[in-house]
């Protein structure tokens, strides 16, 4: 048998501990400890410190048409996009596995690679983590970075009137999420933008820049309906839509045999998760400014709406009506209309 | 049913996050996120960064005799060792879990309480997390902690001459390991040793303060020789045991009907995990001085040999004789005389 198509299980962990530190960032001069140690050490390189922390089980990260690498991909950037939408450049990465001693050595491998490059994609130092036997794999993703914000948005910080700036392209993972795994794997481009989410280091200097007017921010992680409830909510306002974020030219065609195209589109592009756009509530007199720059770095986005205050806090009216509210429940799975 | 009774899957992820927030730390006056945002930002307070995760599946931290609040407690400790093992003062975590949806409310808050006692009692901020859903239940820590030593020793520095410095007390989870949980279940000073395995700050003052001369550090998380297992072979070395590390006066007890007891006692000490001692590498000219601080500090110590530069890389000896290294692998079990 080949050494690649072993089980963990066979293997053993010190084996594969060895396997992730080859994939570890070598120190920096000013570094001393080394990989594989029980720690790193770094020289604070921003006057503020970031600390955040996101995991997954591999059963909600696994969609059919990922591989191995994929889901590695998948399992760092969640947290990545939760500095960027902080105006935070992250800097190192704590990366803890939980592994099935049935998965194939090479799976491992692949799984390691796709970690490795999302961080080398956006500059930030794999400095370790820990591994751990499970029977329902999970990755968990640390990471440090830095911001020149004083005041770095928080995600509930939205005033009255505030414009409502959605990062990112929208759709694909809302046909997942309403329409199913089958239907969306019929259609390429789906798969295509749902392998890898690619978050914009972009936005992050954008946030750092304008913190000031840049009320409230949020990465969508678990769907941009969701994401504008949490803002909305957490300021005590609602969220009037008045234009749909941007979304793939195919949701259109995808939408357009429906009953109602233009609420079939608007509802794919609430619906859906880990498309790590950023909301970003501005305040009115800033918005093309923030904008221009935005512009200036090819981040797509549009000018969604604005947060008001009527009704119950996180609503969301478009058209007049309220819309519902789309989220995957770790415990109680696919929840609609809530909030 | 009372609200404790319910499962985790009848509650779901929102409220579960509410809970959970309640325990978090509130911004101090120069943070600006709030808990619950997506990160927290902190002001770096010392001139170097020190960065660490550990994880553990509840499996292998759930001894029977651990409530659910010990097991919170035992999932938080093991990451702040590592910090203390290199001169690093913990500032604050990231708590990712991954619970079962049949898991009670109440056991779900005792877990969350006992984080949070392990976090007061060391002064680290409980700055937030992750939560998931999980079969087979983990949890993740990650920390960041600040120290003042320029270079905080490596687990691999050890030199030829360099005397052993093992902090803790030992014996208790050997017997756990060796003679297994029925055995130990028996002693009342066992479970009483091992429910809340307690890391000693000050450990990591005295390294911080004498990282000149201390070579090599490493906490003992997996049992005592394994840490010296590894110290010696990555440094390409091997191990002298010239006497016990401190152990419980009841191992001398427990063993004193075996046909070696003095072999028991040592091979106890050995073997186990979780007593979160530190193995320290040191200087032969300046152990005197070193010790001494750990005496002024009541950290329990003692001289137990040296590394010197003989046989294969990585062998304990003891009067005159190899001795095994036993060790739970994550992938394979219990290991015995491996290395």
């Amino acid at each position: 048998m080949a050494f690649r198509d072993k089980k963990l299980g066979e293997i053993g962990e010190e084996e594969l501990v060895e396997i992730i530190i080859k994939y570890l960032d070598p120190p920096k001069p000013y570094e001393h400890l080394l990989p594989g140690d029980d720690a790193r050490d770094f020289l604070p390189s921003g006057p503020k410190l970031v600390f955040s922390s996101d995991a997954y089980g591999f059963s909600s990260l696994k969609l059919p048409w990922r591989t191995w690498r994929d889901v590695g991909w998948a399992g760092a950037v969640g947290c990545i996009s939760d500095h960027f939408s902080k105006g935070s450049i992250p800097h190192a990465a704590m990366i803890s596995l939980g592994l099935s001693p049935e998965m194939r050595l090479a799976d491992f491998i692949d799984l390691i690679e796709g970690v490795r490059e999302a961080l080398s994609t956006y500059n930030i130092v794999y400095a370790g983590g820990d591994l751990n036997s499970s029977k329902d794999p999970w990755i968990s993703t640390s990471i440090i970075g830095y911001t020149t914000a004083k005041k770095p948005p928080r995600r509930s910080g939205a005033r009255p009137g505030d414009k409502i700036v959605a990062t990112g392209i929208y759709g694909a993972m809302g046909i997942v999420s309403l329409d199913g795994i089958n239907e969306a794997s019929r259609h390429g481009w789906i798969i295509e933008a749902t392998r890898r989410p690619r978050p914009r280091f972009e936005t992050s200097i954008v946030v750092a820049n304008y913190y000031r007017w840049i009320d409230a921010s949020m990465d969508v992680s678990d769907g941009l309906s969701y994401t504008l409830y949490v803002m909305a909510r957490e300021a005590g306002l609602s969220v009037r839509l008045t234009s749909p974020p941007r979304h793939f030219g195919e949701l259109k065609e995808y939408c357009r045999a429906r009953r109602d195209p233009e609420r079939c589109v608007i509802e794919r592009c609430l619906a859906g998760g880990e498309e790590y756009g950023v909301v970003l509530a501005i305040n009115e007199k800033y918005v093309g400014e923030i904008t221009e720059m935005l512009e200036k770095y090819s981040v797509p986005y549009a000018i969604i709406g604005e947060f008001i205050k009527s009704g119950i806090p996180g609503e969301i009216f478009w058209r007049g009506e309220r819309i519902g509210i789309v989220r995957w429940d770790q415990f109680l799975g696919w929840r609609k209309n809530y909030g």
